[in-house]
């Protein structure tokens, strides 16, 4: 119910929807859930891919499908089980050295490489005005004003894909998913557009998915910035308007370069 | 580098910290990692302290300190470890019919009971200029635009308490373990405002530390509407000006029981 001015204006309200997700792996000795989600149902599949190749846990060789009975579960399949199995158990780290965020981006060296990126210079007004192109693609967001997006747009233009859920994490690994189902991974055309700020994770769902290019509404953390600088990926927050924060990979503007940093700096 | 208008503006940006948080239980057989939170530092104790009460894992009896050599691991001893491993490893949930939105909500109702709210009636224009409240004990936010805050306020208008995450959740872990610090859960006299958007884990965070309203500049999801109904928890999201959008436990608020609903809803 939306009060305005002392009194009642609507009665109803569109709500995003949040329910929790369940993958669970078959083993001989049983069942073994990898991880719970709380997401927005729909392209779980894709959600559930991309989840595994940014833990670097997507087995070469797998069945996913889900529960006969319960839309939340979903059942993993693989010959792999066994790496599967362990990755989850190491998931929370036990390194003291380790646990800075140095350490985060050295063990996220340990299993990607930098991205490579396959389009030519970078134009501030074009990035800039991702953002706006995304909002076409989130209906969800409009109707709640609770949902994140993230979509794929290529250097010609062209957006590849795009989703919406409450999590802005699950929004990436939605569209990671989408371009692994497809074979289209490392994402080496594309650039990432997120309408949240970009924390850690989300720089590390790109570098795992090969995408060299990140564009967030909001801004950046520490982590996601020396994550970045560390892969090469170019990182921009607060894009709107013609206005643009350039917290990494600044090179592949070639505006950029012909201006330099001010002599002062 | 700020860029606007086709030429960069601002060549220095300030980025909220994120940096990771290990908190290690000790045990007779050994050190186990209860978890690992991507966190900004600073307030770690209560962000600790407040962690374990959401997770319903807080011992009666306990010692907390920072290690020695690195500032991002702390270490937890309790005669209670045991129970605190056993919770660690349950964290997954592996019961089919209970992963679905209800399953949530009755999990949560088998460790926490409805909040008491011990102020009187809530008045509208009150709550919606609480975010702007909130604002005022930003100063990382007002810096970054990166980071998150939560605060506490009683009904007279005091603010009890106000931390600044790159993580929401963080943020309001941090306000509920410095209460538990000062031992005044459950918080049935004061109202959390959270910067955020409501999803389940915050209304979880909430119900667990005693608190019975809940007002986010963000819109509410579907399970943090449905938690907050069952737990008789009032939630209000998008305060801002004078508008307010109520989503559950409207029955505290004077004005919407005369109001009523219209005679056509």
């Amino acid at each position: 119910m939306l009060w305005r001015g002392g009194a009642p204006a609507e009665w109803v309200d569109a709500v995003a929807v949040e329910e929790p997700l369940e993958l669970r792996l078959h083993t001989p000795d049983g069942p073994l859930p990898l991880g719970v989600l709380m997401r927005t149902p729909g392209h779980d599949r894709e959600l559930l891919l991309g989840w595994l190749v940014a833990e670097a846990l997507l087995p070469e060789d797998l069945t996913l499908h889900p529960d006969a009975e319960n839309p939340n579960v979903w059942h993993l399949h693989t010959p792999d089980f066994a790496r599967l199995a362990a990755g989850a158990r190491l998931a929370v780290s036990s390194s003291a050295c380790g646990v800075c965020g140095s350490g985060s981006v050295e063990r996220l060296m340990t299993r990607a490489s930098p991205p490579v990126w396959a389009g030519g210079p970078l134009d501030v007004a074009w990035l800039s005005g991702l953002p706006e192109a995304l909002a076409a693609a989130q209906p969800g967001f409009a109707a709640t004003g609770g949902l994140h997006g993230a979509a794929l747009f290529t250097p010609d233009g062209a957006r590849l894909a795009a989703f919406e859920d409450v999590g802005r994490h699950n929004a990436v690994d939605k569209l990671v998913g989408w371009a692994q189902d497809r074979r289209r991974l490392p994402l080496s055309n594309a650039v990432l557009v997120v309408s949240s700020r970009a924390g850690f994770e989300i720089v590390q769902k790109a570098v795992t998915a090969g995408v060299a290019v990140v564009v967030t509404v909001g801004a950046a953390t520490s982590l996601a910035v020396d994550t970045a600088a560390a892969f090469g990926v170019t990182l921009c927050g607060f894009a709107r308007g013609d206005r643009l924060t350039m917290y990494a990979g600044a090179h592949r503007f070639a505006a950029v370069v012909q201006a330099g940093p001010p002599p002062d700096d």
